[in-house]
């Protein structure tokens, strides 16, 4: 029993993912920052540069000394936060800002971020990036309570922890409600005094620490919303850290109990930008290494290293480099397609692959193509581009991919598809190789992949050093939304947002 | 402390109030209705029927029997909800609208009504006309343990007394959270099992009953929502009546002390539709015979007698008749001017009346001219016209008002200036016919406007049979909200919604 | 073989009639002025004033003293033009403005006058309220000849005579342009000397000359568009005059052979606001007059006068004075309905009228009513309005209707339906009392009309005083076009703009 | 003394530029094809295929056996013509479509190709890529002779010719009309008949013939736009010829004077896609070529080669192999900056670059960094991206430029700041080095340019093989616009459209 509302008539362009082609896909970014005039024009600069982790929405929320503000827009920043007068409405000295990408077919504004609650102490607002695992549970119980949500977010669940905490104070009742909260979270808040940041225990998703020239403080998903403002980068929050940031500096707190740390290793893959800093690596370096992995583990003899654009490319670099090939760009982008198929004809739609990638035919044809991508979600745009490739006359297609198979659902705010849709859960690599038309496939190892981000001892089965649940099944959490349930695991995931 | 939030570019569109004529403002009109296909598209024809209650925002919540559907949107009815496409987003048998006009800058669609909240047994969703006259106490202390609000409206806060009630049944629970409410509320609501209908004790705002061909029952603000649809009026909601409409028909409560009822006497001045009939009376009968008392009460010898279009044309008529002088056509509206000035310049927006009205030049010149209008609030208007018509060429001006002066906030779901901007509050007749610029200028006596609502023997002043606040500054509730604070009571008035 | 260009998606809202209630439609409005800052927010509200003329869209041309600026759009003049930034891009101290109600399916912007032209001596701007009835002609030789025609529109024949006249200046070039030309004219044009302002040798259109306090000269459709404006009335242009308003004030000529005049009556009927001067008479009393002369006429036993509103209020008011009856608002309009019925379903299209009125019951029920319509043209208003009236539970109704049968197609600039839908073309008068469905139908006589008009002798048949041919199929120039093709006459009309 | 008409509200986002990244900038793309349902679908994709060609405006006509349809809207193709409704109003078997980049301030909708006449024996439609030379001198005579233009563009000079021409065929006339224009021109234009392809005697803008698999024929810009439609490219159409394609195939007409070739070089350069195939060469190859001359002759020892995104990128890959050092992505371009940035701030516009590149410091720090980018035109960009290399911590920044010094405007059909903005027609290259703030700067010389055409000889000044006017100031046609005034030849460049 949920209401739907849906006021905005452009709504359904929202649902038109745009780059929508076959990747798992981070669903937030967040930023913030304390002390500094236009804080809000500084947030959308810095979410522009986290637009990669969410392009269906966006929001910000601001505190003048007095008020907060809040201003929510469906689409890209740039659509909406570059226009002065929104930027009017912003004002302030502190504010925090998100990137959404959803799950669901939810798109109303209520749930794009940040959420906001005005508590009896004074206002709240908070933006995360991440997913709980006992939302569902814990919104039953607060429900029960007399709880009214005003949105289908699992965000929401830690602001009415908040606001019927016991504790006397706004820091104590936040971490009072983080402590009831299982799953991943980075989340940075806004209160009337402090901005505060935290990361889950295991620190599954990334949250940074920056600073201006002038001493103002950020905190933000990824380095390279540092680099947009000039500001430097000073350290990772720790996992299970909290940092409150207000007049007098930066506090850090330890409120939970130490867990050793599992930072999702799909963000060295794919979700974090290559110009990005994490985990202490640089990511397009790692990048570069794991293709370089990938053509010592499958070598094979060939003319030409092509990447998937753009996400395959660093790891094409170093497989050509490593297999001494040449580095070609064999296949262009079209960069043109942008969010804008708005109701494409069934006919047109069926174009899809072919709108945004064209074969460079002369420097294919005849050829033996060594085609590196990311990784196969469901396997739909590694067929096309077989297909495509093939056609502009390439004599053998050797497809390899720069992460292990992807056989499970992800449960920590990454959008999967059902697990029955992902290609590596449905069958075996030969069957894998047929259907995408390959003449040989080769995904790389788990080894391998933590060779690269230089764990050289490679994974400790007993105390995984990072979060690989969508390669093995190993959830560093307790699922307990899922075993409340009776029907299979698997099917479930679609539903969680 | 407050949030403000708008993500809608075209938010500032929806501050022009487009006949913004110096007109005390009824802030709502709700419908509702239980049993038949289309539901919403009933729906939309009936808020249509009552646009005149709220131009600014429209909303209607729809069940379709496992979902509640909600769509709101800035500005009239016809605007958005006669798409197609957004009806098909409110499937279902039973539907509740309403129609908004709002006192304040907040725009937000969350202040939009219906306001739904999923609660512990199902979904409730709820729209109002009215106010209530301690929400902000009652707000207060439901913050205070641990509720979140999502609107600034008052109505919410029947929402979270409801959803923190330790009755069992929806229906215990929405009577035992109406018992702590004070002030003027006509609700309908929407469960999963019924459609609702609730009038305070006083019966302040209207509700009435109806009935269409095929037994479909209707609750809504005014008769001519009955009309629209081709509907049959059954009858008013009593005063503190709830009643209940399901599969198994209609069930009446009484779940309120009794009190003797006190409907609100402007409707019959001016918020009603002249077609509508309302507290057993035609309202276009009773603004008839307003003018005639106005006429033997302030008779004055002229030529013509000139209604202010087109609230002034009822009371103009019964004027001329029983003054036994030509009703004439002395000033044209233009009709186009709509919601359209957007962003007015100045220099524009100083032409204001201009662009609605103009004088018949023809008719008026060497004239003794009655002008009758239905009240006076600012002022502002009259001057305007008056000052028109004089320079028409009219020879004398003479304005005879249809209520008596205007001299006290309403804090029952009225939109009222400041009490420090109603002319009457601020000078006496004789300057008021100054500033005015008339020749001469009369109101309505008490007494006359009681008369005139068949009430023969005239006001009771101690037990009043109208709420006529507005003009005798005698409240029938308490206004605990403005006990709590120090300020004058006046001043405060403008922060209500 | 034609170009269809719609760029616009939102094209297709302009193609709904707002008001379409069965009315013969004027299709434009003309303004002008000269020599004063602000032109363009000075022609902004003599458009408006004149809006009634012509609601599918509107624009404007200025001179800044070296550059012509234009600016169109769609919809009501309100809409776009009272936008600071608008004004802004028509800077200059002359300028003119049209508004336009399309025949056609057209509603390109390239129809939407001001046209413009740059021609070898300098730009000519032109607004046209009227139509040519050798168009079609004129431009299959123009066309023969090397001219691209940029629009569906009648006007651009006149620019392309004009570019292509072998005269010298100019001026001349526009008369040996306009003496080409047959049907109806009132036009406005602006060169960068002058604006000139011209009416067809016999009048049809309207076009009248006023003066604002500082001297400043305009030319426009109707005095309500100098009301607005507080300027003075001067004078009509006469028939086949030419005024060109220049730094030396206004000059006038007569380039064209005398005629006697033959002023549009139906602008009297219905076209023109009640409170413009026409043809040295006010409208508003003109319509008072029909009224009673329709009651001399065909004066009927009755309780009450009930005006259809709001075009038939001023003949119903003049109908129950001479009858002696009460005149009631027995029928109650929805000022809402506005533009905004977008791509309604048609389930609400067929609910068309009571979305526009409603019957007053508590005033009509029991009684034997009169009711008072301007015209019938399709019959389809008149129709659901006795309908309406009669389940409002009226005894008798009774229909008079302000003007005679219109029982043929307009050539001149109006909007006609095919001669096979008008109703007084189809069938005598029993007939379509019967497809009424009232107790009674009467129209005004032909000598009623011109009586009211204070033309006591009556039609001079012989050489009328007015143009009355959509009443007597007496047209008044050649019909060129028409007679150029093989089928029947009124067939053709429809493809007329 | 110019009209400018721009009725659509949106029409300021029309002229930012949002990949205005310092480069000359393409005109124009054009499409079309015959005998094929759904003929305006496959032009869309075409003209998706074309976006970087132009991305202002996109515009189609269609021929649907009887009519002409044609749609034209701001912005990219896949913003409008996707939605099923546009393509549904452009029905018919033959098409040709057009995108724009406008090189002055006129983004009218009238000015958006294509063009279209209603001449006396039938409809015209014409698509231009390309500029003519001598387009005023032929305007001003024919305004003399009475033609009205619609356009200020170039193009509608050809429609005017050919409307006046005293042929008697279609053919013919349009034959008459080029034979009267100099200039470049690729033009594809659409008659009752046929579809007609045609290119200037100098060839200077590129138009290629492509088949479908069931034979029918396109002519289009470039060979990429074949791909998209899974189309084989046949040949280009040779300078000075005409094809006509109607229901009897193909003809090829050859009406100029014969001249040698002059095909512009710098579409190898930058405008034509890398994966299109130009003048029998691969632009991929090219552009690798180019780079590998680069680095033979202005090799500098380094420790990276870094491609300026994304025009830099097939050069750097070049001159890296050439140079045997590593090819890194050094600079990371956002792809969200999109068309978005809506009346930005100072503020936020003067971080312009930051917004959309990202210098991977980790990669970058102490290193000897090559840049490679294709050109320089006011070096604002180049400037940016140094100084961003450099506090990225580079130790040392080797700009290479992979094309000769741009010195000279084009009047071509390419957007060229005025002379005086080109960086190197205003100093030398030590000083060009010093304002872009690089250790070393070098240019391709124009012998290395030609060699990596494939002309190894280098170029014959007597008789050049490519028109490389933008580099050395050879006019390959007479520029007679320019010789008309007075004033300095570059200074009225800006004023070509």
């Amino acid at each position: 029993m949920s209401e739907i509302a849906t006021s905005d008539r452009s709504a359904r362009a929202l649902t038109t993912h745009p780059f929508d082609d076959d990747h798992l896909r981070e669903e937030c970014g967040v930023f913030g920052l304390f002390g500094t005039d236009d804080a809000a024009a500084h947030t959308v600069l810095g979410l522009h540069a986290l637009q990669h982790r969410g392009q269906e929405a966006a929001g910000i929320t601001s505190f003048d000394g007095s008020q907060f503000h809040t201003q929510k827009h469906g689409g890209q920043v740039a659509d909406y936060f570059t226009d002065q007068a929104v930027l009017d409405r912003l004002p302030g000295a502190a504010a925090i800002g998100h990137v959404r990408y959803s799950t669901t077919g939810e798109t109303a504004m209520r749930n794009v971020q940040p959420l906001f609650a005005e508590l009896a102490h004074g206002g709240f607002a908070v933006a995360h990036n991440g997913n709980l695992t006992n939302a569902q549970t814990l919104r039953r119980s607060l429900v029960r309570a007399g709880a009214i949500f005003q949105s289908t977010s699992d965000t929401e669940v830690i602001l009415h922890l908040l606001a019927t905490s016991t504790f006397r104070t706004a820091l104590d009742r936040f971490i009072d409600a983080l402590r009831q909260v299982e799953g991943a979270y980075s989340l940075v808040a806004l209160t009337q005094e402090a901005l505060i940041g935290v990361r889950d225990p295991l620190g599954v998703r990334p949250l940074v620490l920056g600073e201006m020239e002038d001493g103002v403080q950020i905190l933000c998903s990824e380095t390279c919303a540092l680099d947009i403002l000039g500001a430097t980068f000073i350290r990772e929050i720790e996992p299970g850290e909290m940092v409150v940031i207000d007049r007098n500096g930066l506090t850090s707190l330890h409120p939970f109990d130490p867990a050793p740390a599992r930072p999702c290793i799909f963000e060295h893959v794919y979700f974090s930008r290559p110009d990005s800093m994490l985990d202490g690596m640089s990511v397009y370096d790692v990048r570069k290494r794991i293709g370089a992995e990938l053509a010592r583990e499958s070598g094979v003899e060939a003319d030409l290293v092509i990447p998937v654009p753009d996400s395959g490319t660093p790891a094409a670099i170093g497989y050509a480099r490593e297999a001494d090939l040449p580095f070609e760009l064999g296949i262009v982008r079209n960069h043109y397609v942008g969010r804008t198929f708005i109701e494409p004809s069934d006919k047109i739609r069926h174009l899809g692959v072919k709108l945004k990638h064209n074969a460079n035919h002369w420097s294919i044809k005849g050829k033996r193509v060594i085609l590196v991508d990311d990784s196969i979600v469901r396997g739909t745009t590694s067929m096309k581009i077989v297909d495509m490739v093939r056609q502009a006359g390439a004599r053998e297609v050797h497809m390899r991919i720069a992460s292990p198979p992807t056989r499970h659902s992800c449960f920590y705010g990454v959008d999967t598809p059902e697990r029955s849709k992902l290609l590596a859960a449905r069958m075996d690599l030969d069957s894998m190789r047929d259907v995408i038309g390959a003449d040989t496939l080769a995904f790389l190892s788990i080894a391998g992949l933590y060779r690269a981000c230089y764990v050289d001892a490679g994974r400790n089965d007993a105390q995984p050093q990072f979060c690989d649940a969508c390669f093995t099944g190993d959830y560093p959490t307790r699922l307990t939304d899922q075993e409340d349930v009776a029907g299979p695991l698997d099917l479930l995931a679609a539903a969680q947002s």
